[in-house]
């Protein structure tokens, strides 16, 4: 039975698990979620992820939340198929997956967020953008983008010279923050810009990319 | 070679991997790190880690950085001593370990590191801790006990029967919310108190607990 996996094409954590299922090359059935209705907010969705968030991911009786576990999850389950994201061969390799990983999580992720949310979704809630909290994300962006400058001058990818996991949860975000005026924050850095370009432009992430439409008519 | 653990013993993330490594039965040398002085932000700390965080684990010549990344390496490398956190001799309980995981990082630690910030850290900062962004916290965190609560009404712990890293990774921070007003929070719902009195009164955060008095004299 093929993976079920419910979502938005245009979310970055629906797109953050599709980018990990194709570059496993494993198939999947697309359910889609109607956020508009508000369907994630009522009791059969709920039963699957009682955050009400998505995506969600099924495999069997097998039910999973969380984008970042869901990666997890399905890199170790068909870990001899399509890309190696975790490097479990080597202990110290998949180590540094596992800290990078967090870094996403714990630091680049809190510094990114509210630039998207405000760019983004406050205008369609009809929201005026809120300068002073972009400005302040920007500049804690920043600060986490230095580091990873100096980072992937020594390594192609942030945990080593493989690209992995911890490079792939990246994508979608900084997808977006590419259609910004923060945009800057990635090409004024020439290694970050090298690993973006180099990471976007895989095939996995590009068939991916084309359903996210998020901010456009 | 033991184990090298850079850290200070009333904080939350360090006494995270501390309870962990005796969960484990695993020993290590701990090298305090003297926050006041900025010890973190100086060089020598900062080639361990370049954000200047604690804590750090040095294996040899392995250095890691971000607690939860450290916990899985820690729970992986020794799985077969101490106790199983991670369950990862049946795929499904080992997936929804990953799950629980990410929710208390996702979740849990995004509405409760503000109460833990203005309560304890801001006033000796010199500030006044602000009421509104802990009422806004307060009442978050209580949205996700609610989702606890119906979870733990089913299972004896997060992921399932057994205590595991997603239990654990919730300790320090719960802990200082126990000396607060908003201890209520976890007192009010009748599973989640049960949960935390099993899960804090384990021997291995027992021996870490003693150590952790931040706000006292």
């Amino acid at each position: 039975m093929a993976l079920k996996l419910y979502g938005l094409p245009m979310s970055s954590y629906t797109t953050r698990v599709m980018t990990c299922l194709h570059e496993k090359a494993v198939d999947f059935e697309f359910v889609p979620v109607n956020l508009f209705t508000c369907e994630h907010k009522e009791p059969p969705f709920l039963a699957k992820n009682p955050f009400g968030l998505i995506p969600v991911l099924e495999d069997g009786d097998l039910t999973l939340f969380e984008s970042r576990a869901i990666n997890s999850y399905v890199a170790h389950k068909y870990k001899d198929s399509g890309t190696d994201l975790l490097r479990l061969s080597d202990i110290k390799e998949a180590a540094a997956v596992g800290v990078w990983m967090e870094v996403e999580s714990q630091q680049f992720n809190p510094a990114i967020t509210p630039i998207i949310y405000e760019f983004f979704v406050a205008p369609i809630s009809g929201k005026t953008p809120d300068q002073a909290i972009i400005d302040a994300s920007a500049e804690k962006l920043g600060k986490v983008l230095d580091i990873y400058e100096a980072r992937l001058s020594s390594t192609k990818y942030l945990a080593g010279d493989s690209y992995t996991l911890a490079d792939l949860h990246h994508l979608p975000y900084t997808f977006y923050l590419m259609k910004t005026p923060w945009a800057s924050l990635i090409e004024s850095r020439p290694h970050v810009k090298a690993w973006w370009e180099d990471i976007s432009s895989r095939p996995a992430f590009k068939k991916v990319a084309e359903g996210m439409k998020f901010g456009e008519e």
